[in-house]
């Protein structure tokens, strides 16, 4: 049901001609009230596609009351043109709904450069072909138009206590920290007021897809938008719903995580003992774009040494030659030395598990990534042909 | 002849059983004088191998008067005794050679956590066997028994106005800014003081090795070390020394680039227009470690779009809808939009240049990489194997 399980959203995912297999490739998500409340986290990435520029005015009053998104093509650096046709994509939505286009977030992906007058017209008919076709079930279809590289649609429900919180989500690379070529989209009927949107998506996406660094490469074109109607006329408690929107976020993030570009390993990096949580956010992303160590975890190889050496170009707090590392479980190293033997590690499961204890506090923080595959280098290799 | 080349110095490279293929593995180089002026510069990851540990404290005070080199072992994490593996090293070369333990560099690469007694006492035997076949042509066989994943031994003379410079380096992954598996040795019969010789090899190494990211990942055992003997009784001209150091520094990063682990592109980033120099190498550098720019290159693809959102990531001063960017002299995209077509870009070529002017400035800086290759992949899953 995707977005469309929260009461009083409809949506729908229509073929446009934007991909050239025909297959679905622009989805609408209408938000029916009564509240129209709206806030949406962007990519920090300075080159942002045209999407993104008009989609942060458009949240800037907290005011969304439709979100159309594309596959198909990122309009991103296509020049005054392709911000026309955005705010095009906006205005015939806002038409055909009868709302101001000031109230319309833009969400595109595929690649850069593609944005020229074909691209326009396909997209203005898939957003008429798509209001045409809205339906309170149409969350499925919708989660479908948006995928490009992703091989399952990815969608998730949680139910809270009177209302309920749906989410669709795509991307399978490009995904790096400050979000990256992901477009999500989340629903809610709970009855938020506009600034605990804004607070609760910041906070969720913060500890869940901002922590999911498959590749180290940032998008253009990423976008997460929260949607809430207070259709269920319920007041959430504040705290439940935070952890219900974040344990979406997280299944929505582990789903974009299992489904990255050519992976063959799904890599939880814990870090624990750390200073602080910086500085534990910083040593598992030194470990998450290390090319070399997740060249290793692909050929199977505990190879702690570079895990060390990742950790070792960070400015935490830590002694290099008292530091733990566990791989699924077993302490390979400890005290600046080898422990465990090599052989003792199965990284054969897809679910690989490493463990990095600073041993100089408490905090942590938990990275996920994949591994490097020739998969990964063939298909963002031939991505363009 | 590569260190060997100026007057005054010795050099070997001998078999010692470190490596698994019975290939030389042990190098020793002397300095025979008159002077023992020594420099170098070490990783600046904070996870050091022993060898850095110690050759940071034999260097201290510029005085240097022999090199031992292995490859077949990192030495880096084997704890104390790894340490005093090091130790032991500098120990025996002192008593053969009949100088300070103090005053010999050690250097290791290999594979990080290999160091134990087997390992010690093939280094102590192979230290042994190099001292007694050192020669004054012996350049050739020190800059082969410091390979290992390289297919090629690198050496590099520059001619100066009566003095001579000589290289030799190896390295052919992890290169990485602070430099990266990489070990260099550089002589020189010039005559210099210390302080001359660790500035002008700073210098030298800031603009050459130092702008060589192969994969952005950072080595524990990198170091690059000067020695100069003044046996040609010439006190150079240091602006002319300083243009020849850098000259064959350049040419043993180019040699390290062009030898990289599974690469089939060599890919000079030129960064022109930039605010400061800074600004310059920052976006450079973001480019370089672009997983899927540097995948799109493989492929022969000339994925602009992949450079911009690269320069995105970083602070320098642009505007993301103000850039020019040429890919082997084809100007692919400016003013926030595509210029000439992708099909006049031909990519087949190893040699790749990219030029990115960032249109705000004067100031330039070159960083050399390589591309991401299936051949990479596979290298560094499999090197442990």
């Amino acid at each position: 049901m995707s977005v469309t399980a929260p009461q009083g959203f409809e949506a729908a995912g229509v073929a446009a001609g934007l991909k050239s297999t025909g297959k679905p490739d622009v989805a609408v998500v209408v938000n029916r009230g009564p509240r129209k409340v709206g806030a949406a986290v962007f990519t920090s990435n300075r080159a942002k596609a045209n999407p993104i520029l008009w989609s942060q005015q458009v949240v800037a009053d907290r005011v969304v009351e439709a979100v159309v998104l594309n596959s198909g093509g990122a309009n991103c650096f296509t020049g005054e043109f392709g911000f026309q046709t955005t705010h095009q994509t906006a205005e015939k939505a806002a038409e055909l709904l009868g709302i101001s286009a000031g109230d319309v977030v833009v969400c595109s992906t595929g690649l850069i450069g593609v944005g020229d007058e074909t691209f326009r017209a396909n997209v203005l008919a898939g957003v008429e072909a798509g209001i045409a076709a809205l339906s309170a079930d149409g969350g499925q279809s919708a989660a479908e138009a948006i995928m490009t590289t992703d091989s399952v649609s990815k969608t998730a429900v949680v139910q809270g206590d009177g209302w309920t919180i749906g989410g669709m989500a795509k991307g399978a690379g490009m995904l790096a920290p400050g979000l990256a070529t992901m477009l999500v989209v989340i629903t809610t009927d709970a009855d938020l007021e506009a600034s605990e949107a804004d607070a609760l998506l910041r906070r969720a996406t913060g500890v869940t897809f901002d922590r999911l660094d498959s590749d180290g490469c940032m998008s253009t074109n990423d976008q997460v938008t929260l949607l809430a109607n207070g259709a269920s006329g319920v007041r959430p408690d504040l705290d439940e719903f935070a952890a219900a929107l974040t344990a979406l976020s997280q299944e929505l993030a582990q789903k974009l995580q299992g489904d990255a570009e050519g992976a063959s390993h799904d890599i939880t990096i814990e870090v624990r003992g750390a200073a602080s949580e910086d500085d534990a956010v910083e040593v598992g992303r030194s470990v998450a774009r290390n090319n070399l160590f997740k060249a290793a975890i692909f050929g199977n190889d505990p190879n702690w040494g570079r895990v060390l050496a990742a950790i070792g170009t960070t400015r935490a707090d830590f002694d290099p030659y008292n530091v733990d590392v566990f791989m699924n479980g077993v302490r390979v190293c400890t005290a600046g030395g080898p422990d465990r033997p090599r052989e003792e590690v199965d990284l054969t499961p897809r679910a690989t598990h490493l463990v990095i204890d600073l041993l100089v506090g408490e905090a942590t923080a938990t990275i996920l990534t994949n591994d490097l595959t020739h998969d990964y280098v063939h298909e963002n290799s031939a991505y363009a042909s």
